[in-house]
């Protein structure tokens, strides 16, 4: 049968129900101190005793009677025949009320010497000081710091009772082998209740994670059954789509109420929502990002509405570097990332497909599109949620542009000096606009060896002349990738498959047609557009095309054969005024390094004899070596 | 010997030195994936295998051979004889290019209708999409998150190397009892290595504690040469002062070397660095704040340039609700709470006395004042670290004035609903400023009944008339106490303490020996001023002086007898304005309840006959109740 989704939450509906329909667990437990951070404090702490207990001395130096000490002065010094020598944290004995501390003394022959009258009292912690017994030291509700637990032990205090929750997750699906497991084909690892687990626990929950269970509405009906008795809140990962395997729905009808099956909200949509002998069934989606969205935007309000902590977020307002299209009447969270080009932050955004767990590993934040809004132009200032620690958001640098394993290699090198290389992938042309609107460090950028002034001419010329310096990379072989080593013969026999319009593999292409006196029309898959050279390889190695445009890098990894037709160059273009920034000459000392060239060496298709050069546009758009001088010091 | 510090180093200085002075352990371990959240990163991690491996569905649908749709429309459906039945996930066999969705088609008959023709490839996920084989998943030194974890079970990684670094902590000191047995008198609980140990395994250190040590040079070395050899780092606590027995710098200097030993930071300058067969050896001060401040200041970014990732930290600008003082030279930490007050972030400073660890856990941040700086005033914009969830911010109150046990308990019932109340005590004129300055939620007063329009008038005048409204929050009895019962009769023959002027309890004192015709000159201690009531009662109660003017309920809390003297009204004055606010409505909710006058009432010495009353200034200045018309709606 098929299902469809009977009716689309809004999100705000959906939370509204989540955080309504169930009652607070009432579960704590005791914890020892040294394992209570990060726990909520259930019933309030209080001060065993009072610390100090007894008056003490708050310096190093003498306890003394402040009367004895009236009238000492520069040159009139005191000797203290009756004092008691106390450390910090001594008793003040009874009979003394004042403490000098030892600089200010000066001993001979067992006695001291003062120059200053003591007031009362002074230097003397009273008892009480700190805290005094019985007083209240953690509200309920307060999340426990390190800090904290420090104070907790100097009260006296072994153990605190905490909030506590038991959260059983059950995986489902035939398609799943446990982490462990070589997945087959068609298989996969159960990996979205590791992760439930692993980001629940953060939150202070004890997971229970079961064993898989296949799609067998009674096996899972079986499962649900003893997880809602043991636990507080249970999660059933996927089974939530409409596929005729999706059992979830069904299994929670018959043993329960279902509160909502499928929220506008994107990645996420299948989400749903049932009630089983009173707790809270949270069914998840299959889809990685759409189980993380549900884990984030459902299970931890549902946690958090019982009192528990959220992972810190960190929000930041970034201005978006490239458009941002969304679906009007879903609530969508895309990954994102930051990063700051002089004074602004910077969010590109990094993707939408849910299967592609890469882009959040990849991303270190993520934003929230709302339901009514269609879509943000670039330049939108809107709201960032950081996922890493703001402090690397100073260390992380955009790349735009043409993306080549390349810059794999640099950015593994990058990462050992503790900078983040995030590169999204718009092409040539998406480059040269970042490095004009500003919204990139630099752009990596493919160019065809005699083809930079007829292609690229108008695109440069976007950019202020002499305001662009290129950081070679390597020279890249372009050629032609397919599984049985054909070559340019052949194009007019096979299924081609083509890269878009403006791309360097694209140029050299058009060239060669041109030069063999090939008519487009003849190579069968060249309207057939795909998005850079390794999407070209993966296309070719999964049998939906026989050849292809692609460098012999990429050629070469995915394990095909390769005839060369061209060269380019791959440059990192980089604004000169950023050449001062220390990040960016970090990353050119890091290029012209030998140990980069050796690995692109190893790579293989790489040729770095010009690796490291840097270059500007003479007045015929050709690359020129800079002379020493004209750029900052430390690039020579 | 009496030791001073010889030369006390910048911070600036001393965290050259620290970074410097030593080489990166390459120390790392091996952990399961689910264990390592949090964890950085020792080597690249790649992926074992493509994901998806082989083509696969990316919807619930039909897979077609694309060519068989074309031509279908609206009103030229195509039925569809070869096809499979594909959930998502499942693999797409290799007759097939395409997958259409379930919901885009009609069953009937066992075949399948569609109405659109499919292009090439929809809705087929390609192998490799998601990551390709040995392709580099996290680089060096990423900080492993929770949906990292995910990707990392789904591209089949089942454990990770990751940096690993041991430290070594050494409790010493002949005072220190361990956690679970009472101190006596001049003994604490040995909390600051509990502190130290739980605040470095945050960032991913295997800390091992060793036994208390006494003040004894020879055991201490002993302990620190085997704890060098195990340990990438030693932490000693205490013993770093100046005091007789203060033996750390002496056993550093007898096996090692003394990089440092004294810094000019408060709290914490007896902080202490050495070397000892290479490995860093960091000296705490004894005091709780110092140490926290050596653990922050000095092991974090020790930690930190060996690669592991600091407690995230949150910057947030705010505005001093009151001036700061700081002494030049030294870079400063103070305690602060921080709370918004209409848009403005605020932050009051909270005291700065090392040992009251009470301090830190009542504030939510804390701020740096660096060395060259004499201090802040009032309103001036500067940066402060929150040590909570920043979303917990938006949850704060700061209430400024006169803090009697009451508010205590008020903050304890708020807290359940989630505020925090932060309460200052700088008197009921700091508590009028501070209204007057809008850099307060509300002021708590105690107003003696009498005695309101004589005393606050001209306090209250800086308050824009009917600007205020006052909660009645109880009427409190003040008199005097002393442990054996003393009356208005022995003021001129005891030790008295007194309260600072404008104080309620000053005020009452004044009043009484006035009309009992005694001058203050006769009364013994009428010069020495404490602030507040809890004070006065510490002094008593710790034997500085044998009677003085307070609550009854602090007399009582405090153990002492009590004779009564004088009513005064403890009121929450609040802006009209704020009275939108529906924190503040919570709060007044919570006031008006039957619970908090339960509290009080078992509490003790409160009359809470007008509890709640909300009332205004009239034309007298005195209070007279509002009605309700003139209140936003909920206040009656």
């Amino acid at each position: 049968m098929v299902k469809r989704y009977l009716e689309l939450r809004s999100l705000d509906e959906a939370l509204t129900l989540l955080t309504t329909s169930f009652t607070t667990p009432r579960r704590t437990e005791r914890v020892p101190l040294m394992q209570s951070v990060g726990r909520v404090v259930a019933e309030p702490v209080f001060a065993k005793y009072s610390v100090p207990e007894v008056n003490i001395s708050a310096m190093d130096g003498i306890a003394v009677r402040s009367r004895d000490t009236i009238g000492a002065g520069d040159r009139v010094p005191v000797t203290l025949d009756h004092f008691a020598r106390v450390n910090t944290g001594n008793i003040v004995p009874p009979e003394f009320d004042a403490v000098i501390m030892i600089e200010d003394t000066w001993e001979a022959g067992g006695k001291f010497q003062i120059r200053k009258a003591a007031t009362t009292w002074q230097h003397v912690r009273p008892a009480g000081e700190d805290v005094k017994e019985n007083k209240l030291v953690l509200p309920r509700r307060h999340i426990i710091r390190a800090f904290d637990i420090g104070a907790l032990a100097t009260y006296g205090i072994a153990d605190i009772e905490v909030l506590a929750v038991r959260v059983g997750i059950i995986p489902t699906g035939s398609e799943l082998v446990p982490l462990g497991i070589r997945p087959g084909p068609g298989q996969v690892v159960e990996s979205n209740t590791i992760m439930a687990q692993v980001f629940l626990s953060q939150m202070g929950a004890h997971c229970t994670r079961l064993p898989i269970v296949q799609d067998d509405p009674d096996l899972i009906r079986e499962a649900l059954r003893l997880a809602v008795k043991e636990n507080d809140l249970v999660i059933i990962s996927a089974g939530s789509s409409a596929g005729t395997r999706d059992f979830t729905e069904g299994v929670i009808r018959s043993i329960g109420e279902l509160i909502f099956h499928g929220v506008a909200v994107r990645p996420g949509k299948p989400v749903m929502l049932g009630k089983v002998e009173g707790t809270p069934v949270l069914g998840l989606p299959g889809y990685p990002l759409a189980a993380q969205t549900a884990l984030r935007e459902f299970a931890v309000p549902l946690l958090e509405s019982w009192g528990f902590p959220p992972a810190p977020r960190f929000p930041v307002k970034v201005r978006l570097g490239q458009a941002l299209v969304s679906d009007p009447g879903f609530d969508e969270f895309v990954p994102i990332f930051v990063g700051r080009i002089r004074s602004t932050l910077y969010g590109i955004p990094h993707g939408k497909g849910a299967g592609v767990q890469m882009a959040m590993v990849k991303a270190n934040g993520y934003t929230h599109i709302p339901a009514p809004v269609e879509g943000y132009e670039a330049g939108t200032e809107l709201e960032a949620f950081l996922t890493t620690d703001p402090g690397s958001i100073e260390r992380t640098l955009i790349f735009t542009g043409s993306v080549d394993p390349a810059l794999e290699e640099l950015a593994g090198l990058a990462h050992d000096k503790g900078l983040y290389i995030h590169a999204t992938n718009p092409g040539n042309a998406g480059g040269l606009l970042a490095l004009r609107d500003n919204t990139c460090h630099a752009a990596p950028l493919s160019l065809p060896a005699q083809s930079l002034v007829s292609s690229y001419q108008p695109l440069i010329r976007n950019v202020p002349p002499g305001d662009v310096v290129f950081v070679h990379i390597a020279t890249i072989e372009q050629g032609i990738a397919s599984r049985d080593g054909m070559g340019p013969g052949d194009l007019t026999r096979v299924r081609f498959i083509n890269t878009r319009k403006g791309s360097p593999a694209r140029d050299i292409l058009d060239a060669l047609l041109a030069a063999e006196g090939i008519d487009p029309s003849q190579v069968n898959g060249y309207l057939q557009e795909v998005h850079g050279p390794p999407a070209v390889a993966f296309a070719i190695r999964n049998g939906f095309a026989d050849a292809g445009m692609c460098t012999s890098s990429v050629a070469r990894a995915s394990g095909l054969r390769f005839v060369p037709v061209a060269h380019e160059d791959y440059e990192l273009a980089i604004r000169r005024e950023m050449l001062e920034d220390s990040r960016i000459r970090t990353l050119v000392s890091l290029i012209q390094s030998p140990g980069y060239c050796a690995v692109l060496a190893k790579t293989g298709g790489y040729d770095v004899s010009l690796t490291g050069t840097i270059r500007g546009l003479n007045g015929e758009n050709t690359l020129t070596p800079c002379s020493p001088g004209s750029l900052p010091a430390g690039y020579f």
